[in-house]
Formats: structure tokens, sequence, C-alpha cells
């Protein structure tokens, strides 16, 4: 497996292109397109928030119904949720515009929002978007990084990773972009993912292989708790790399899985350590759990807790928040069994020992805590399952992000 | 029923002491005394966190076992969680102290605290505080009124409350005081409560009522979603108001019921609003809904979410966010049922209607969410179920309380 520069355009056949609509934003980019040279076999998880954005059902009705999917258009600004059966148009006149554009079916174009809920989209703009970019979509890496600066909303960085891994000699690449928890006046945190790759694959296969990668990645991560209506990750496979389809869950199908959770949770870890107003990436390592659940469990409640996320914030290695928030997250535990520790590049600090405190020395936590990825490792003791969880520190920006008045 | 001025005092009987006893704090007083003449029946409710600090563990064992209790010594500064069998030698130790200066037996004697988790208590200070208390221990109003201080952390306010009303030509009162969500260097948020009667009642059906008052009080207060490892409510009636013990749910039980409700419902609401660094106290009413769970679970949903809470310290009417919240609860519901409202002094702005947002005037909305109790109600027209939740506002203040370092 082997890192590469670029985005979604790096695998064969896949083209992006960027447009600004001015949809709500004006002076940046505001939508982007996904594009596959051939009709690709998709995959996607989607937000559990019963309160579903229209993007987000249309999408599902694609990946479930068995299609394919050729385009992803997506627009930052409004996230078409709460929106009724208004929403629901916007979606169709969206793919249908590609659908005049560029000759593809409509129904094997997905679609994506990310903005303020409750706000109709503004059709005429998404459609001129969509002709704008059908002329200039391209293979570029530089067309791919502009698509995912195009999807950001309080993002502070665009998010992108591309690897290659070889299969029956063929070399087959993977590429991603992802938007993290922003918000501009105001939004919802919403997490959008798009992973692309030439490889050709069955289409279950790859359904079962990202829904798996997902529980260790994307939804290890905890900005502030609120699952947003559109959280929307997208797999296109178009087989272009020319290998032999992984039609079932041999060596092959090892190598695209280890590449899928590379680039998974690459983009994850960014997403965290970019939550709104983060100054640092927080994560929490749970080990010598029961079973896999506790340790997820276990992983995203210290990162999900406000107090923690404050202490980390302030560099104050207060560990009893982090005990509690391991307490109330619902999985079974001894506290007497428990170990804790800081970690960063500067070293590792046990803070807390079957159940006693340790007087530990102030200044190496506080030196430990100033890095800007700092980790809370609990060792339960109690089983041999771990898992980790992606988090950020709470702070004054985070407030002011989402105080501010819409305006 | 009749609002008096006072607090745990006011009932026939108590008595209450507070204590500078050096704990944490310097310059003011940090221990608490509630003591009453004869024993009491006791009903209490505790944490549901799986790691309890020591004192909860023992004043759950004195509630559970069917003993009397006569007395209840808090401390503020430290929490005594966390802290191994120390702790419980100083749960001991401190109803000792009780036992030799007052002459009541030590198993009847609860202890609460709140402060830093981690570290261990001072004992010799413990046992010289109650030493000191012992000797000005006072039925005055004011007694009550310094107790109800002593127990504050980062609380800005006191809390306390207490009212009368008659059984059987009888007048019995019930008095209370608590602590809210505060943090100095910092702690967990604990909420502790003490409620005080004269009123003579089983038992059992003491205990119920508390269960079942508190789901609908101090259980739907959130401040930050962190389940302490301290929460402590203690109910003691020590039947010195001569009325017919209460033996059955009757028309006594009743009135008791209503006061009881009265009572925490103040409190909670009192604790809500004086959350750590709130500005205003944020309430979300559910009504319509399918079942009294439900209620409940929407109604913490739009109070817990920070992105809801950051939006009412903005004063911003971004609905989207309560239904997204509601959305994630975990309760089923249909969102073209739904009807969302904004409410305070200023009026009731309706924002969305039956899965369709509604194009209102933003400057009534600011005008609205300006006051100092701000209610978001959403109808879910679907039952004859509502519940209430109390929080507060999301604010820099919060983040600075908690980021702090300790020291």
């Amino acid at each position: 497996m082997k890192i590469i520069e670029g985005g979604v355009t790096a695998p064969i056949g896949f083209k992006a292109a960027d447009f600004a609509a001015g949809i709500k934003y004006q002076g940046r980019t505001d939508m982007a397109m996904v594009y596959s040279d051939v009709p690709c076999e998709c995959a996607g998880t989607f937000t559990t928030n019963q309160v579903k954005a229209a993007c987000v059902m249309w999408d599902k009705k694609i990946v479930e119904s068995g299609s394919k999917m050729q385009a992803v258009v997506i627009n930052s600004g409004i996230a078409n949720a709460c929106t009724g059966q208004e929403g629901f148009d916007a979606c169709e006149a969206t793919a249908k515009a590609v659908e005049k554009e560029l000759g593809v079916p409509y129904d094997t174009v997905a679609v994506a929002s990310t903005g303020v809920i409750g706000m109709q989209l503004p059709v005429d703009k998404l459609v001129n978007g969509v002709a704008g970019m059908a002329g200039i979509l391209s293979h570029d890496k530089e067309a791919g990084t502009k698509a995912s600066k195009a999807i950001m909303t309080t993002d502070t960085i665009n998010k992108e990773y591309a690897l290659t891994f070889e299969v029956g000699g063929k070399t087959v690449t993977v590429g991603g972009m992802s938007k993290g928890s922003g918000m501009i006046h105001p939004n919802m945190c919403t997490m959008l993912g798009f992973i692309t790759t030439d490889l050709s694959i069955d289409k279950t296969l790859m359904q079962q292989a990202l829904s798996s990668v997902v529980k260790d990645t994307f939804n290890m991560i905890t900005v502030d708790g609120d699952t947003s209506t559109n959280d929307t990750l997208l797999l296109m496979a178009n087989g272009l790399a020319g290998n032999d389809t992984i039609t079932s869950k041999n060596e092959d199908y090892d190598k695209f899985y280890e590449a899928l959770f590379t680039i998974c949770r690459f983009l994850a870890r960014k997403m965290a350590g970019d939550g709104e107003g983060a100054s640092k990436l927080f994560e929490a390592k749970v080990t010598g759990a029961k079973t896999k659940d506790d340790a997820r469990t276990l992983a995203r409640a210290i990162v999900g807790s406000n107090l923690s996320k404050a202490a980390i914030f302030g560099c104050d290695a207060n560990f009893g928040r982090f005990l509690c928030a391991m307490g109330y997250s619902g999985a079974k535990f001894d506290q007497n069994d428990v170990e804790l520790f800081f970690e960063s590049k500067k070293g590792t600090l046990k803070v807390f020992d079957h159940g006693n405190p340790i007087d530990f020395d102030e200044e190496y936590a506080v030196s430990i805590m100033k890095e800007d990825e700092v980790m809370v490792v609990a060792n339960m003791n109690e089983g041999d399952q771990e898992a980790t969880a992606f988090g950020c520190d709470l702070t004054y920006d985070y407030v002011k992000i989402n105080a501010d008045y819409r305006s």
C-alpha cells in the first residue's frame, strides 16, 4: 500500500469540478461534482438521525436499489433538511440537470448537501451550477482538490487522501475527500465523505467492507454529539483498474479492506482535529475491554464528554472527568480494574491505577497535554478488545461559531 | 399549599449549621450539617453512573437498609470519588464524629460531597468541622440559608425553598436546598439536594413519591450531559407535624406529592438556570407525544444539544438544530407531524409546521430569545403525553470555568 498525492480524481476514470453557484456563500465555490467515465458499483452509509435530509433519502434509494452510480453533486451552504416535498424536488431537479448535461440517467446521480437546516435550495442556481461544472470536469489532481474545497463549511482545511495497492498485478487506486463538522451562519455539523476507486468488486462485498470500516473510523468521531440530518459517506467503484472482480473475502478483499480502512481513518482523524473551534485532536484509546462494543462505547464517551473536552483544552489532567464519562457510558466495568494514562509525543503518564488515584507530576502532565494531538488511554484489564475514538477539545471558538447570529 | 421563607430548617425539629473547614476552598464555608431532633424515615435517589463516589455508596446503604436517618454532613471542594478504600474510611470517620459529638448512631448519618474527583478528603478537617458544627446547630431560618451557601461550588446563587400544606388539620412543612452544576478548580458537575419535612409518612410511600417526582424534576435537568459520580437527593421526614401517618396513596399522600413536586421543580429550574456559565434558563416542553418516555426523551435531547444550547446563547431561532436533536434522541416520530415554537414572556412564534419551515420574522424571534427564560415547544401531534426539560445556554463562560487549570 502506497500513499500518493491527490484525492477523488486519483483513480482511473474519475473526474471532478467545482463551481461558485452563490447558493448561500458569496466569493467562494459552493458546488462540486464527482463523475466517473463509466457507471460504478456503489455503497453508502448514512445518518441514523430519523430526521433525514432530502438528499440522504435520495442517495439511500440509489444505494439500496442496486442501481449503478455515475455522478454525485454536492453543495455547501444549505442542508436541504426539514424542507418537505420542495426539498425532494430540488434533488430530482439537480439529478435531471446532470442527465441533461452529461447524458447519464438521473437515477444514477447522487446528491449531497451541507449547511443550514430548514431553508429551501435555490433550484435555478443548482441547475446553473451543474451546467457550469459539466463543461470543466477534469481528471487532474487539482480538480479533486478544488472539489474538496468547495464542500467545506467552517472546516479550516480541505481533506483529501489517496493511495494505491496491487491486486493480481494491477495497480488499484483509492481516493477520497470529506468535510467535517463546520458551521457557517448556523449549520448542522455535517460529515460528508466521498471515496472513489477503480477497483472491480462485487457490490455486496463493497457495502460490507464500507459498513465495517465505518464503525471504527467515521463513526468513532465525536465533535459535539449532535448527529446531523445529512451525514453521508459514498463509495464508488468503476472497475477501470482492470483487476479480476473481487467476489469473495479473499486476500485481494483484505487488501482493499485495509486500503479503505486507511483512507477512512485518515479522513476521520482530520475531521476530528478540525472540529468546530478545535485547537487539537483528542483521541481516546480503550484497551483490555470485554467486548468490541464496550471498547467503542467507552472510547466515544470519553471524547464526547464536554467536561473531558474542556479539560483537554485547558491542558488539565483532571482524570476524574474521563472516568466519570466511562461510568455513564452504559458499558459495564469495575473501576478497580482500570488504569488510566495521558499520552502524546511528549510521553506517557499514568494517573489512575486499579481504583486509586496516583500522585503524579502536574507539570509533566501539562507538557504532555500541550501537544497538538493528545490521547487518553484506558486499560480496562477485563478482556482483549480495543477501540479508538476521535474528537477534539471544547474551546471558546466552538461557542463563538455556533452562537453567532445568522445574517 | 403555601410558599414560605426558608429552607431545610423550616419544618419542625430540623436544625442546620455551616463551617469553614478549609478542605479545599479558603475564606468561605465548605461544610454543612442538617440534623433532626428525632430519627427520620428517609428516602433517596442517587447517580446512575457506575463510578459512584464513596459517599453515594454510604448513603445508598442507609436508605436501602431501612435504617433511620438523623443527620447529613455535606462538604464542598472534594468529591470523594475514585478514592478507593481511603474514601470509604473518610465517610465512616465523618459519621463517627457525628456520633461522638451528638450521640446519634453513626449508621444513621448520611454524608455527601461535591468537588474534585480523584482527590482524598482530609479526614482531620472533616472531623474538626463536625465538632464545630455540633456546637452551633440551629433551628433558625438563617442557619438553613448558611448551609445552602456552604454546599455551593461554582453556583452563583444559593438555592432553597419551603412550603406548607394541611394534613388532617395539621400544618406540614417541607423545606429543601440544593446545589447545582458548578465546578471550581475543576470539579464534576454535581447535583446535591436535601429535602426535610415534619410529615409522618410510611417509608415505602415516601420513596415512591420521591422516585416518581424526580423523573419530572431533577432528572429533567441537563447542563452538559455529564452525569456526575456524586448526584444525591435525600428526603428526611421526622413526623413532628403530628399528622396521622400516611400509609396509603390517599388524598393526604396526593397533597404531599404535590408539595414535593413543587419544591423539586423549583430547585431543578433554579439549578438549570444557574448551570455553569449559563446566561439564561432554557426549557423544552414536548406536548402531544405518544408516550411519557418519548416526551421526556425528546425534551431532554433538545436542551441537551450543544448546538441548541449555543443557538439559545446567540438568540438564534435556528430551529433545525432542535429538530435534529429530536431526530437522534431515540424517540420515534414523524417530522411531518411536528410543530415547533419559540416562547418567552415576549410572546410565542411558530417556526416549523408539519414538515415545512415557516418564513418567520427574525427580529421578533430575536426579541423572544433575548429573555432570561426561553422555551422551545414541540407539539408532536401524535398523542397526549407531555414533559418539560430544564437546561441552560452554552456560553464562553462554560468553557472558561471548565478549562481553567487546577491550582
